[in-house]
């Protein structure tokens, strides 16, 4: 079966140039999967590619979404950007996914007005796959900063497939994420959230779970809305880059030190990586059309690689489907 | 000056007798300053304390508040508690604050009730001491879930004020955890409350913070509603576990990397210090009438050492005072 996914390398911190040698690499590791890949870069940048594999063609738009750009203005002022021409190209049936470095706001209002929602899902979810103890996924981070219980409830539900599909993980374990583990815990929010996530059969709800729970690998799905994930995920990510920060200090402290920093390279090298969200290459929407999947705005080739290989994963796994067909009408039911 | 603090050494996790070491060295420490304890124990610990210098004295309850306690039914239920009887001497003028290792709801329902808020201050906020790049007060950590942005302004003065006199940070800066540094970020609680903040003179506010620059020493105060501040609290206590297990796993991996441990001994040491809100001994009430320190639950002899203190500082830095005067009077006009 051949899955073809538009990747906008234009957008993030590193030139176009380093995204596509990780584009590159995927294209060549999964040629036998029937990966293609359609690169969207200027005309400037398309310039600056190497030679490309067979299984990898590229389109060109003029404009570039900035990191700095609102959202908002987007779909008027850059309709001709590699951002929405990655979207567009989705949406005539030409690619079958997204992966985009770029803004994440802009990257969500594009391809929520471009690839849309799937009927009945009332709202898109951003997740996140966090390595740690064990990867779970972390979800909404941020693409909507209210929510309700109901809204919760889709993004259990959403989350659990995708870490079954994607993941891999075998009857996941859903969580909330909240300030005690008791049932009525939390904001209203969470107390009622808690009774839907209960008493929904499909979920293996494993009920609420505190942030001192999260690394140890507490959950395969952990449930919030967007303006609690967003802290979290960052939070995460800080003290991530605080823990390699000082173990590097550490290291370099003495030259006894340093020694020791040379004898236990291998082991930090791998700790390094549970730490590095960037290790699972991106961050998937859920509940669009289409798969579509923001690689970290700092990605370099290796990373990239692995976001376009997680889009690859999206695809394969039929997440989509069982979302659209599974969910969707019980979320119509219950809200409408 | 005399300072007397009570010291509930029952319902933390570890025994009364082990509480009491820590008590006991306090004592000692800073007999010079003043400091005189009174040990609240039940007959039954009471009995199993060590020979007291001449500044402790021990009073007795029969109850005992265990950590799985409603906090709602302490006031009718645990009347004749220890924790209950340290805030009764804090009102009765005969203690000048309050430290305990127990049930941290529990404490703040009855010191919120016995000691009571300062005239003015809406809501009492529980703040925390967090080490890592460079200390900051975390605030509020879950004494009250919800927040209103005028709240939030309450919460920004108290820990500015508390910075400055018991961290001893002049001009302490300000921020609100958000989801990003932009002045409009955030649910409407948040934007609204960066109005607030940015127009309140007598603050160093400094906006927005994001979850990844918290580790990094990015400001001294850092406010947020209790339910994103509890959560944000166990995330950086859980991560700073997991660094601390996954770093002993390194050097346990091999021969030659626990050589490599012993080599770096001190340093993880260090390390493993900023990664502890233990190490700081406790977190403050702001907004109560007298100091009430809450030790962590799992405090040992050292730790417990640290809460009181925090507790001596609280009451020497004239926070309370401070409080009272300046904000108390600002606050009623803002919301009365």
């Amino acid at each position: 079966m051949k899955i073809t996914i538009a990747v906008d390398i234009m957008g993030g911190d590193n030139p176009a140039s380093e995204l596509a040698l990780g584009a590159v690499s995927a294209a060549r590791m999964f040629a036998a999967d029937g990966l293609e890949l359609i690169l969207v870069a200027t005309p400037e940048a398309a310039k600056t590619l190497p030679e490309l594999p067979a299984n990898v063609s590229v389109r060109t738009a003029e404009g570039v979404v900035e990191m700095t750009d609102d959202p908002g203005i987007v779909m008027k002022d850059k309709k001709d950007s590699t951002l929405v021409l990655a979207c567009n190209l989705c949406k005539e049936g030409i690619a079958d996914a997204v992966v985009s470095a770029g803004n994440t706001g802009a990257l969500f209002t594009a391809a929520s007005l471009i690839i849309r929602r799937i009927k009945g899902v009332r709202r898109a979810a951003l997740g996140s796959v966090i390595p740690l103890e064990s990867p779970f996924v972390l979800l909404d981070c941020g693409a909507n900063l209210d929510a309700t219980p109901e809204v919760l409830l889709l993004y259990a539900k959403m989350g659990a497939i995708y870490a079954e599909n994607v993941l891999g993980v075998e009857n996941p374990r859903v969580a909330l994420l909240n300030n005690g583990t008791e049932s009525h815990k939390g904001t209203p929010l969470y107390s009622e959230a808690y009774k839907l996530l209960s008493a929904e059969e499909s979920l293996n709800f494993v009920g609420n779970c505190e942030g001192k729970a999260v690394p140890f690998g507490a959950c395969d799905v952990l449930v919030c809305d967007g303006f609690t994930g967003n802290i979290a995920l960052k939070l995460i990510e800080g003290m991530g880059k605080f823990m390699s920060k000082s173990i590097k200090d550490i290291f370099h402290a003495t030259t006894v030190a340093k020694a020791a920093g040379a004898m236990t390279f291998r082991h930090t090298k791998k700790l390094k990586k549970k730490l590095d969200p960037a290790e699972y290459g991106g961050a998937p929407f859920l509940g669009l059309k289409k798969p579509v999947i923001k690689a970290h705005g700092s990605s370099d080739a290796h990373s990239f690689f692995s976001a376009i290989k997680q889009a690859l994963m999206y695809c394969q796994g039929g997440t989509i489907e069982k979302i659209t067909e599974g969910l969707a009408k019980k979320t119509e039911e219950t809200e409408e």
